[in-house]
């Protein structure tokens, strides 16, 4: 957390929910195609762990994708992230809903993305990031560049910076 | 932009059709096979992305690979690509054929690949480029090596340069 | 060796049980889900051929994970792994009982992980290692980091550090 | 071709077959395993044509492998080898043998390998090579080192050593 501004430290610690991009984010960038039809997606073990322990900080996390695809919906099952909107084109909307839903401000709201339809979500939350792999129009946006790239991580790290803003705060 | 001469930032500005290669391009140098008899093939979602963000840009995309597979069929129909040639031993001659059929002098065609069988189509297009782990004797006769490798973004990074180039003429 | 100190080498000669990890060790940190349901994991042969060189050594190894998967089954099957733990929420109480039941001191075995559920087991072992790309505290906590990240050799890399100890105390 | 001595250029240049080992050189160092059964193995569209470059400038390749898999018999078929010799533990036997029954001296055959079970064929051969990843004691005994790992393109690096080391000689 050293080279994290106290400013950006304080807006991380209010983070009750983080919403997550998939491909590029949760993944590494790639789309299996197999011959057969079949898709694979290649997600990641400690952004799973990650998940797991945002929730033990009292911290929810929502995926919000243009795709969709029984994948996702597996592994958020799997993750038990009940805030699952696949097949969403205005991102910015779907997650002001969401906040309004459940009572937050989206001050309240981190976002993570990848790419250039990411960039009206990443402008209306409280704390925005990207992997770092992602493109240049939005590593400029944000407000917290991973030092690891999507799907090797980059989600778990976002995860111990809201977790460890919030252990400062109640210290 | 800022490394890219006047003279090819001109070149990129004419450009109306963009023609790919497969394997080691728009996928990383993978070819993944199961026990089945199943093949499997890698593909980005920010290439995927930049086929998209072309189109709004009035430049096609087109994929002449000399593989085929349903794999490559199903990723172009998934991306609204129209012009697909697989199976081409020929690719300048493929090349010349779509440009004449599309009314496109070969200077308003870009083309981007990654080995020796593709040094004759980089000969005859306007723009040429290849990924960052392209053969060397590729990488030596392109007008632009991309800082990424295949099938990690180098088609994206590619069609923003296009774009890039297209949109300061119009400026 | 030479970058070991004598106290770790000493330690390292006496192990005669490893306990590895799975997701992120002996795989690299992806979670591969497909379409269709299926899940995939990738190992590593060099991580096989340590499995095997350990056990001409004299050295057995133990899988312990929290996970449960029909692939890592086949996976311990193939390199001829007996002692399989799957489904392990508690992997220090687990590792305790292994070592009683084959008449080990705690001080003969070593343990490879990669993130905080592995902290535990960590703190009990004789030797204890993690892979390049570990979370942060397990980089922190354990006597050796390997320079090969998981899926990748860390396993294979460890295992000729133990081997390699051992060598040098029969000379 | 410069940092490779005059002694190496001509030992390299009177080469007539090329034997390689699978997996961790003409693959990746993965082992993909699915839940199914499936196995999984990821081979390199770049080494696919240095075997067809070998092939056009009369050096035949052969594939020397420990594992048996239908994966291999699959890809030796696309790429034409018919050389192929699966589930052999003495790799050296079997190379002499293959160089006796094709009337070749072992000064005319190339071995690249990247484990400590390819030693042996690679004391025998008249040039041997390793993958960039290979193990150290391989690395230590070969007479070239590829800059490309595994499953990257080193087979197609080491093949293009072998013709262009070939060619300066026909001039």
């Amino acid at each position: 957390m050293s080279d994290v501004s106290e400013e950006l430290r304080l807006r991380c610690a209010r983070v009750k929910l983080v919403v997550t991009d998939v491909d590029g984010v949760l993944t590494d960038d790639g789309m299996y195609y197999a011959e057969s039809g079949e898709e694979i997606k290649r997600f990641n073990t400690r952004d799973g762990m990650g998940v797991a322990r945002l929730r033990e900080g009292g911290i929810e996390t929502a995926i919000v994708t243009q795709e969709t695809t029984e994948i996702v919906r597996r592994r958020a099952e799997k993750l038990g992230i009940a805030h699952l909107f696949q097949g969403e084109r205005d991102k910015r909307a779907r997650i002001e809903a969401l906040a309004a839903e459940l009572g937050l401000d989206l001050r309240d709201v981190a976002y993570i993305g990848d790419d250039v339809n990411d960039l009206e979500a990443i402008g209306v939350c409280g704390v925005s990031a990207t992997v770092a792999d992602g493109m240049p129009a939005v590593r400029a946006a944000v407000d917290y560049v991973c030092e690891l790239p999507g799907g090797a991580g980059a989600f778990r790290e976002f995860a111990e910076l809201l977790l460890g803003a919030r252990s400062m705060r109640q210290r």
